[in-house]
């Protein structure tokens, strides 16, 4: 049996709290073959963060991810020192010791191969392997970069290798005790779910839900790893992702709330209203590799026009640095920002099949005065853009709204 | 036009720092192709020993030299970034990137080979190249092992770039002025070198002085590069480090004086005295890599005796738990060590053909009232161990002694 366990940088964050993860792990790996993913300490990315900050505003990617790439490193080793203290064999392996290869796309590059020779060997030799997470190199040659995987990278390693091995079980540990209906820190009610099909925590991720990164939830489906998210120290049971089965049926169409507040508007006003002028924008996004989400076009008025749509947070600045040179070059008014929204979606495979909930959140939202400026709809889920002061207010209205505190069993139908 | 600087961790211990190195590098890089090497940032390597011992009191050294080699990862990333913020070109190198293998021997690993293919290429690219000093892999392969070299292992690799690259320049830049004919910061008078062979500085470096580490120097001394030590941000004129000539004849015979506080001294009592038993303990602490200093074994009384010897302070722990199953093997009563002790040293090659310089060296410190415990010497250095307490007073006295306050020049025969 082959057991992949992954870290967070909370679970490790301190000296004490490595040797308490490794005595779980020393546990585990009684029973089962052991490949241990690892985040970075604490803060530590943060902080590697705001040094190459310090020295540039917008710092070079491939750069950074070598930097980042240090926390891992550093953590992996440690933890492994820790298993050799409880008397566990145990080696660390970086992402590319580990054959973990990647596009050469800094910052958030998509794993494309594992060649997991060395990481089999030890297992074998009957070694604990704890592998870097959240990193890659881009060729398998001494002289390639170094990437990193982008926010929750970690997880995704854990899932690559979880695949890469055929490994039994995939355990995603973290400080929270698994995938709720809501963020438990805003609403009261929110109820821990025993499981979830990749497709609802896909929206979930893909909409604020921190648990876990949705490129390890496209990866775990796509190879189909079963991945169990669950409390790091607390012994408490926690959600499996898996794929959607007939049980699933028996249950409240609307699996889970979302909301995320690192959402920056930009708006383009007084664009010219001609063809290729959006293609010029979004491409120019798409090749720095920032994801659009709610886009909305203003009615056209003397041949010009408005634009808005969203970014992450944290692509903000490096958005604002590609636009610039193109807002010249369409004959653009100006490029305006707003980080004062959010936005707030419910998640469930039951909207699919059953109209109605539209209605029913907007009906929410409208009876707790909350603005909408917004929409955006995928076939399970339905988004807002509200003022970021609404979210707590929102979550916990459309939460008593569709009744996610009770337990799920068999519903009648609608 | 090549030139390889190397930056210790001193001159980068903060962001700040790095943006003052960057500077001094886009200069240099405005009439010579550049390849930078660098330590960790200031104190780094120290918090991240902490780490590890907070962990494991003998942590496994595999590990330990992959957690240190986060450092140089991380201050090449950081440098490399100041540089851009310069304007200047600039791409940062692992030790693995740069083509540094090593043996496979942890915490001390000794250069095998260098394969500077990327390196090149990134310098052909009109690159500032930025390699993290310290580090490198056991093959050519993304599997290998991540090594560190060891105590001044930056000055290592940049000797070891130097060579491979047929570089013009090796440029040790630290936080000193140059090489002293003693520590200046216990020696009032101590004066600086304008230049000194190789073989004088691997005995002064080989006896304490820190401002080059032997390995660096040898490497220098097998592949003729001459190296120049100098302050990283005082402009003045640093120590030429360069095959013996002629011209030093016109000198004094004694170049420098070292000391060395950092000795443990190691007592086995009641050894049996057969043949053997010194090649099992010398043979075990070679295995393990430790080096062993003044050796004393004092006259065998009754089929047993007595025997110490120095280590590095730094190995004392490791040499106790290499040694104590030893003890018991040969049936020796026990093992007793001592960190109460130093070395003072006299160097120069025109002590190889000027008889009488121990004489002025034991009468010096006789005269101070300074217990010398034991002697050792090579062709052109004499060392004495002393009490600890005494360092101070015995280089004073014998750089007094000597007259090594007074400049070079054509000095009369004796």
């Amino acid at each position: 049996m082959i057991t992949v366990q992954k870290y967070g940088g909370s679970s490790v964050a301190s000296t004490e709290k490595i040797m308490t993860v490794a005595k779980r792990i020393k546990h585990a790996a009684e029973c089962s073959q052991v490949v241990v993913v690892v985040s970075a300490m604490g803060d530590a990315t943060d902080q590697l963060i705001a040094m190459a900050k310090a020295i540039s505003k917008i710092p070079n990617e491939r750069e950074l991810d070598k930097l980042l790439a240090t926390g891992e490193q550093a953590s992996s080793a440690l933890l492994t020192l820790a298993l050799h203290e409880l008397g566990t064999q145990a080696v660390s392996l970086t992402g590319g010791q580990a054959g973990i290869i990647t596009e050469s796309t800094p910052g958030k590059a998509r794993i494309l191969n594992v060649n997991p020779e060395r990481l089999s060997q030890e297992l074998n030799e009957g070694k604990v392997v704890v592998v870097a997470g959240f990193q890659g190199i881009t060729e398998n040659a001494t002289w390639a970069d170094i990437t990193t995987l982008g926010r929750g990278g970690s997880d995704t390693t854990a899932v690559a290798l979880a695949a890469a091995l055929h490994a039994d079980r995939c355990e995603i540990y973290t400080d929270v005790d698994g995938v709720f209906t809501a963020d438990p820190r805003i609403c009261l009610n929110a109820r821990k779910l025993d499981s979830i099909c990749y497709e609802e925590m896909l929206e979930l991720a893909g909409q604020g839900a921190r648990v876990m990164h949705s490129r390890a939830v496209e990866l775990g489906e796509i190879y189909g790893v079963n991945i169990l998210v669950a409390h790091s120290v607390r012994e408490v049971p926690g959600t499996l992702i898996c794929k959607e089965d007939d049980t699933m049926e028996a249950r409240n169409p609307v699996r889970g709330i979302a909301h995320d507040t690192d959402v920056a508007k930009i708006t383009v006003t007084s664009l010219p209203d001609r063809p290729g002028i959006a293609y010029q924008i979004f491409h120019a996004l798409a090749e720095a590799n920032i994801n659009v989400d709610v886009i909305v076009q203003n009615v056209s008025s003397q041949g010009v026009t408005d634009m808005s749509f969203t970014v992450n947070l944290a692509d903000l600045a490096k958005a604002q640095s590609v636009l610039d040179p193109i807002m010249q070059n369409v004959g653009a008014k100006n490029l305006t920002t707003s980080v004062d929204l959010a936005k707030v979606s419910i998640v469930g495979t039951g909207i699919r099949s059953h109209p109605g909930y539209a209605d029913t959140m907007f009906g929410a939202l409208a009876k707790n005065g909350i603005n909408i400026v917004s929409i955006t709809t995928s076939e399970i889920r339905i988004t807002c853009l509200i003022d970021k002061a609404d979210v707590q207010q929102a979550v916990q209205s459309l939460h008593d709204a569709f009744e996610l505190e009770k337990p799920d069993g068999p519903v009648k139908g609608e």
